[in-house]
């Protein structure tokens, strides 16, 4: 059996796969969220440890998978200064951190950020004496709970080796893509064509319905020509129907779009679908709708839809 | 067996759907084109007249298959002048059209134009005596010769009957969808869709060039995530080896993505990546890049690359 792990973020990704390796036999010794009822929660459920502190989590277990929602965050668990901050001279001069005492640690580190954080992090957790491996996740909270996400790796090789138990428990798919910092942008690039095609779908239903035509038999012609996708099979009906329940949320595609938009305005390049769908859901987030899952964006493009309430 | 066949529009598609009813036992007893040297071409390979006229084609059939480029073609073929043009009086005043002793005619209209043209087509023939029937295609040129089509028939049910023999042959998904106009609707939404997710493709592997990502590899990952698609299928490897030779051009695509904005300005639509790909492929056909398949919007979105030579 595996060393003992522990979970940083246990949003509806997190907590989920901290389940299923509970459910496998794995060790889950501490969970830790900003939220802490979330943590408390879940420990309770897992019977185990909600941790006071990021040192904690690290202390408690041997590898640590951190789940958590974006570059601040990311550089935050690792106590690094973002750049073009200055130190705070008035700060508290010991900073909560999960590289305290990381020396022989692993971190798996799961969240879509933009690829050059991956880097950051590894270069800090290496000064601690710790490994560490990006593992984007290019799936949902289902296959979370049922240990068939599609998981995409990068960094050191015997980092890899070393989390590959944990891993095969957690993924139907795995993938070993190359060196920090290229799973994250495989992933910006996934996440960036799944949101143009999101977007344009809403765009194709919407006009459908504003012509008055059967939405289910358009969605049936979609998928038996050019127009189908995989946004088709997991959006397309909740469109129609306005459920929008949160799977992967408005305001994340936001800003998956944004880190490949960063990436591309890096490279010099004109990317006009992609710009134009972050503006879509940014537009979304705007209006106070970011928690509808990403399929909400069709409450911009179906006629007669305007801002809608959570349920 | 089936009535005498006509076609009018031998280009790809209409060549390779007359290729297929001949081989199938039916009689082509005549094909037209504005390009004489296509009709004259395909008219020996058929041993079939090239009409010299577009009346002589209604003379020679039972039932007339139309397949031309756009909506002027469409009106003019069927002598229907364009709303607002006023008639020019220096004009002859007898005009070719397939409306000439069209009684009892059947005239199949496979072009993808504007909605309101199949109904302006289909007052003009029974003005004539004649029936109408929209077969717009969602397939290429293979499906055509194969007689796999995905055809999606609108019109009068009696006109539908009365091709069924015709059509059976030519496709291998029929569907009937409704009163004329609806077809091309359905067919308007479906390439609006399937153009976004191409311009959406190039820009998600043009950065993944930009990157120096192994395309391959990304794009099998894309196949397996939330950014597959059936465009990923048919159109991400020759992306990838600036392979445009032409199935579905760049120009057809700037059209189609046309019919479909003027649909949703009409109803008060706003639809941005839809107006995004309609700019990308008309900067394609302004480069004089037209021709190239849909594809060839790579070449839009990949890091050096450039205006290329048609092949």
């Amino acid at each position: 059996m595996s060393e003992a792990i522990a979970f940083v973020g246990v949003g509806r990704m997190g907590a989920n796969m901290a389940r299923r390796l509970n459910e496998k036999g794995f060790t889950i010794a501490a969970v830790y969220d900003v939220y802490t009822e979330s943590a408390e929660k879940l420990a309770r459920e897992l019977r185990c440890k909600a941790a006071a502190s990021l040192a904690e989590v690290t202390a408690s277990a041997g590898i640590i998978i951190t789940v958590v929602t974006d570059d601040a965050a990311m550089r935050g668990i690792f106590g690094i200064t973002q750049p073009g901050k200055t130190d705070d001279p008035t700060a508290p001069t010991t900073v909560d951190s999960l590289l305290i005492g990381a020396a022989g640690k692993l971190f798996i580190n799961c969240a879509t950020v933009t690829p050059v954080v991956h880097v950051e992090v590894e270069t800090a957790a290496a000064g601690a004496g710790a490994a560490t491996l990006e593992a984007c996740m290019a799936s949902s909270i289902t296959q979370a709970r049922q240990g068939t996400l599609y998981l995409m790796c990068a960094g050191q090789k015997a980092a890899y080796d070393r989390a590959l138990p944990v891993l095969e428990i957690m993924a139907g798919n795995l993938r070993y893509i190359g060196p920090t910092g290229s799973a994250a942008r495989v992933k910006a690039l996934v996440n960036m064509v799944m949101n143009i095609n999101t977007a344009g779908l809403a765009e194709g239903l919407g006009l459908g319905a504003a012509l008055g035509l059967d939405l289910t038999m358009l969605r049936e012609v979609f998928s038996q020509t050019g127009a189908a996708s995989q946004v088709l099979k997991t959006d397309g009906e909740d469109m129609q129907n306005r459920d929008h329940a949160c799977f992967f949320s408005a305001s994340h595609a936001a800003k998956d779009s944004g880190i490949a938009l960063e990436l591309a305005r890096d490279a010099g390049l004109d990317l006009p679908l992609a710009l134009a769908t972050k503006a879509q859901y940014d537009k979304l987030t705007d209006l106070g709708l970011g928690e509808l899952d990403k399929s909400g964006i069709a409450e911009l493009t179906f006629p007669g839809r305007g801002p809608i309430r959570l349920a």
